[in-house]
């Protein structure tokens, strides 16, 4: 049955789809043209890695990589795009160590894995109020809560959330308001719909779902930021003002990971921009969404309103059948979709690196294995 | 005449000499492996570069490079090796927030541009004693003094020293001698030659110069320091014990430059290890030694004992040829071989990825050059 599933989706393409959370799929014209590349970058005669990052060639690929980025974000020039190391995690603590201070707090609202994260190291650093605000709503469904029914801390130094959460599949559809700074870790969600920049002080995100590889990290801080910020406790590479004086380059920085966000980017502008790949992302989470919810046999735990566009996860409701769901898949092509270790079940990323055309090969073995197993 | 010469050099291959001190040049082999690889590792169908660091398939790739790169140092399991992100750099500010206190102090060997920054970026997280171990001797070279004649603090936390500067072109051909904790920044010298573990407690390099490509970092540790060191301040993804408890996963690491660093791992290997490789770093370094030292045309101003032999700056007795050396090289397939923008001149950087016939053909190159502007 397996075989009859693989063959009939992957009948017209030998093509691979993969569902991988992160460090995700790239989108494949990006990597056949870094293979192209690979020994000879623009006619140097040596790869793109080989060079130094202080080299005019280098210089020109940094600098037009984060003027794309600024046009797809639309961001001004008030604010600093910085291309760093040591993914979102190490943000965790370093917006911490250089906003906190002895006498002021900041807000967290945490609504799963990473955002409870964030908080729990900035609280290393100084005092965190850390508010949970996802609860089981009458359908037995993971919801954000109306900020407007908590008690919220009075002018934090700054509010931080987490637009998408990867591993729960849960997306903030409107803007937290705050009197502070607002902060968001939008690793899970960058690129994937537009945002007004002014909304926010601070932004970052890992590389490694809609960026390019792991081991890049986008911080994108409103240059008047920096007057409340202290950076006497961090290390001098983490100092977003120093960086921002030195193009980020005060040390070496990831050289081939910006090159292949460099690539991303002008695919991303070649696909329509932001504007296109938000279009497709409500396009393919409504056709993951509608598959799943036509009857009990495949379940999403969150509340309608709060469903990610970018991570979905979904259950059977007979979980003996996960082992034998993720291998079929697997021969009929389609990878990355067991859930995050700590809740299991099922998830399917949806970068935009991921066509339409996984989704539905997606939903058409979704489809089949029910029709089999339901 | 450049074009004479860039025809001789280059007549039986079109061979690219990179001596760019770093990101550095890669070897051949590697770069076309990775070229064919990536777009389907192993027959997975996808990059390595989109696969979770938590599946099977990558760690299995993880914990060999690691089991590689212990055998070709010779690393016991008292030791634990971390594949961590932010560059050397960030270990300067990262190991002295470990292992700095209100009580202690540092002692920091300083012979060059990047020993004075690691000495300088420590002394943000506590006390050090910054000691300036070049002196200019009676022929006018840079040389390293003897540390028996010199003042040095009694009971240091720590020894940091730069067993080879890089920009500089200087080496320790001996060992310190030190009551506290040795540690080495070994980025610009790391698996060109046989060390012995015991000595240090702690090693650290960049890999961009012998390892991979920028923006993978690795530390060798000694898992008996752990119990003085203090992570109270550091970031937790730069918690030495908990990076080795996890495995270096204890947030996303730099997957692909990871995988870069297990296919050099490999290529070391059937070059036949460090040994092989300490063998042809002598003779490279030799070879280019030679050419330069044979009259006042060419000069390198480091003393004969402390010579590097990965970095070999030099300068023309007339200084006015820079430029068209430069140029000429180039056209000679001779690249990255200008001088650190803080000293000028030229350097040649001779990591394990250049082949005896680069260095052949440079020297081919300088004495004609020479025969020409002598």
């Amino acid at each position: 049955m397996a075989r009859t599933i693989a063959r009939m989706t992957s009948l017209n393409s030998t093509q691979i789809y993969n569902f991988c959370a992160g460090p995700a799929a790239l989108p494949k014209e990006v990597l056949q043209q870094a293979q192209r590349e690979m020994l000879d970058w623009r006619g140097l005669g040596v790869s793109v890695m080989e060079i130094s990052h202080r080299s005019a060639d280098y210089q020109q690929l940094a600098t037009e990589a984060e003027q794309r980025f600024r046009q797809l974000l639309n961001i001004s020039q008030d604010y600093a795009v910085l291309f760093l190391q040591g993914g979102a995690s190490l943000q965790f603590s370093n917006i911490a160590m250089a906003l906190l201070n002895s006498s002021n707090q900041a807000e967290y609202l945490c609504n799963g894995i990473w955002s409870n994260k964030a908080a729990l190291e900035a609280s290393r650093f100084g005092n965190v109020a850390q508010l949970d605000v996802m609860r089981i709503d009458s359908n037995g469904h993971r919801s954000l809560i109306d900020l407007a029914n908590i008690s919220r801390p009075t002018n934090p130094a700054y509010t931080h959330f987490t637009p998408n959460e990867t591993i729960e599949g849960l997306r903030f559809s409107q803007l937290p308001q705050t009197d502070g700074a607002l902060v968001a870790d939008l690793s899970s969600c960058i690129l994937s719909e537009q945002i007004n920049i002014a909304d926010y002080d601070l932004i970052y995100a890992g590389a490694q779902k809609n960026i390019g590889p792991a081991g890049l990290t986008l911080v994108v801080v409103k240059r008047e930021l920096f007057s409340q910020m202290n950076f006497d406790q961090c290390p001098s590479i983490f100092n977003y003002q120093k960086q921002d004086q030195n193009g980020s380059m005060i040390n070496t920085p990831a050289t081939y990971s910006w090159y292949l966000a460099a690539l991303v980017f002008e695919w991303l502008e070649r696909q329509g921009g932001v504007v296109a790949m938000e279009q497709l992302a409500i396009e393919k989470s409504n056709l993951l969404y509608q598959c799943i919810d036509q009857d009990e046999f495949y379940t999403n735990p969150i509340a309608l309103k709060d469903r990610s566009r970018m991570n979905i996860p979904f259950i059977l409701k007979d979980e003996s059948l996960n082992a034998t769901f993720l291998q079929q898949a697997k021969q009929a092509d389609l990878v990355g979709l067991n859930g995050h270790r700590s809740v299991g079940g099922m998830r399917a990323s949806l970068y935009n690196a991921m066509p339409l055309t996984g989704v539905q090969a997606l939903t058409d073995f979704m489809l089949h294995f029910k029709a089999h197993h339901g």
